[in-house]
């Protein structure tokens, strides 16, 4: 597969923080693109290996990364690191984009901000924020305004081996959008820009609750008919969630959206869809937790999920029944048969009142 | 599974037009939930066949259906039979509506018109209408009007089951979508309603096409994440359509867009994947159409579309690629090639004109 024309010609120095399954496999896809990579690790070990071997020790094992790659680290990186690079590309769980980014701060050359890219998914334990929040508080609104936010169908596993995907960019500054579509953009790995981060954000976090439910209903044994149904009402409650916070309804129609939630819904590998599938058999959930090695984000997702739903007055009847099986303990077969027993509604059910969250953060950002 | 309070307060009498896999299904489904049922099929011997042993010679062979279903014809069904039932479900091919209604019209009591349910889907060959405009034709606007569309992710066989279903049901009058939503309403198959048939009607007719493509990406040796792409950029084009022609771009979120769509485009049964699935592998059309038995619906909406969309001056690339594979003996790896070099775009791209082709329908219908 040739590159198309154009791609080639701006080159990039990207530090990208985070050397897991996904960041790895973005550090390699703008390294054979030919840009120039270096990949933050906390793992000494790991640091020296990859640059030995160009191979990741925990993830894409099999994979060899391109010379352009480098890793560094362990400690923070240095601020003439950080002052010398174009982008930097956040891949670290939502739960240490504030530390990270707190550490970040004094060491940005705020009169010539690098592009700023985050792929993490979800929403912050205890604050309930989305990212966009978490740059404007540490790094303040004018770096929020220009942050940009990558979502799609697409594993890691995938990508390395060049198997045509696409994700939705998101940015306030359609600037911004388009240079990290330029930065990503290959035949191979197809960009989509959109001016909406807080729906791309919320599609990206709420998916994996649907995904539980979509597991659980293949655990009960429910057939294909079962599982369009539960994906597309998934996809309305998110919509509608999304639209009551203030997200464009439409951003559920994106590769973020429904071509995420397709993705984590059809895949036995999605660690989500296992916690339901397995519930679904049965078992409980310490037990797979347990044997998963930790906790699935979906579960932690459903927790401040219910807060919000609760908050923003609205229906989610899915993302509910998921709440009382995981945290209230719940019987699984008989929640999804207290769904199945619910009246018939209209099937695009919009809140009258919405927006009342996105207005209070466009606000701290300083956005109409 | 127990059905939900209300459901069998009223009973119904219904006359299903066609006997094949989809009306043998709703048929069987209404008689499940009591109702009184008349199957009409030009076949003798299927009619007999089917009142001697509740079994459709032809389609869900190892079912047995219950004694509240009939099966009448071969003869058109007489005035006497219209006008004793409450509910007209036509479960026949596009193609066949036109001249069905041109036989129905003279024998129906246009001062107490049964409930009408539309289940087909496609664009008529030639016209390039929609069963609305069908309707419009034979029967008169005040019959169109009330006209009531179900669509959705369902599988015949699942549904004979009672595995869990639902589907979208729309009509241009909100109260006769209630009242089928109400006739078809049970906890295992579940009734959204909706306002938009147009909407609806695209969504089922266009998602063949795309089913296709999915087919092709699959049969090439694509993985997951380029099915995703496939899936969601389908929908994507799907909608754009869908709202240059006059639909509701969020009609593409419901059980007969994205529902649907997902299901038709992940399922290996699927006629119309199965022949993308088998030019991706490198067969001929002719052999596939040959082994195959008839076209499958979706090639033959492949060329409707390329009109409908020549006519909206929009841009459908997937569609056009499908086009060119079919009806141009163009190379299925060579024009997937050339859509992953497509430059990027913005995600979300709506035609600033829209709606002529419905606004001329509804013209037709005098609806506002």
């Amino acid at each position: 597969m040739t590159s198309s024309p154009g791609q080639d010609e701006v080159k990039s120095k990207v530090l990208v923080f985070g050397a897991g399954n996904f960041g790895s496999c973005l550090a390699d896809h703008l390294g054979d693109s030919s840009h120039t990579v270096y990949m933050w690790s906390r793992s000494e070990t790991l640091v020296q290996h990859f640059n030995t071997h160009h191979r990741n020790l925990e993830y894409l094992k099999d994979h060899v990364f391109p010379d352009s790659v480098k890793a560094i680290g362990p400690e923070f990186p240095s601020e003439d690191v950080i002052r010398d690079v174009d982008v930097l590309l956040f891949a670290i769980p939502t739960e240490g984009v504030r530390a990270a980014l707190s550490s970040l701060k004094p060491k940005l050359n705020m009169d010539r901000l690098p592009l700023l890219v985050f792929v993490n998914k979800g929403i912050e334990t205890g604050t309930h924020a989305l990212t966009l929040e978490i740059i404007a508080d540490t790094c303040g609104p004018e770096v929020a305004k220009i942050a940009t936010f990558i979502s799609g169908p697409s594993f890691a596993k995938e990508i390395v081996k060049r198997q045509p995907t696409s994700v939705s960019v998101a940015s306030l500054s359609e600037e911004h959008a388009q240079q990290a579509s330029k930065l990503f953009h290959q035949p191979w790995f197809r960009c989509y820009t959109g001016d909406d981060p807080i729906g791309l954000e919320l599609a990206g976090a709420l998916k994996n609750v649907y995904a539980i439910a979509a597991g659980m209903a293949d655990g009960l044994g429910f057939e294909n008919n079962t599982r369009a149904m539960l994906i597309t009402r998934g996809l309305a409650e998110m919509t509608r969630i999304g639209t009551a916070y203030g997200a464009s309804p439409l951003t559920f129609l994106t590769l973020a959206g429904v071509g995420d939630l397709f993705l984590t819904c059809s895949s036995p590998t999605s660690r989500n869809y296992t916690v339901g599938f397995r519930l679904g058999k049965g078992e409980k959930l310490d037990h797979i937790t347990e044997t998963l090695g930790s906790v699935a984000e979906g579960v932690t997702t459903t927790k401040g999920l219910k807060e919000i739903v609760n908050d923003l007055g609205i229906s989610a009847p899915i993302a509910s029944e998921v709440y009382e099986v995981l945290y209230e303990g719940k019987d699984v077969k008989e929640r999804a048969q207290a769904l199945l027993c619910l009246p018939a509604v209209p099937e695009l059910d919009f809140p009258e009142e919405t927006g009342k969250p996105a207005a209070r953060l466009k606000k701290k950002l300083g956005v109409v």
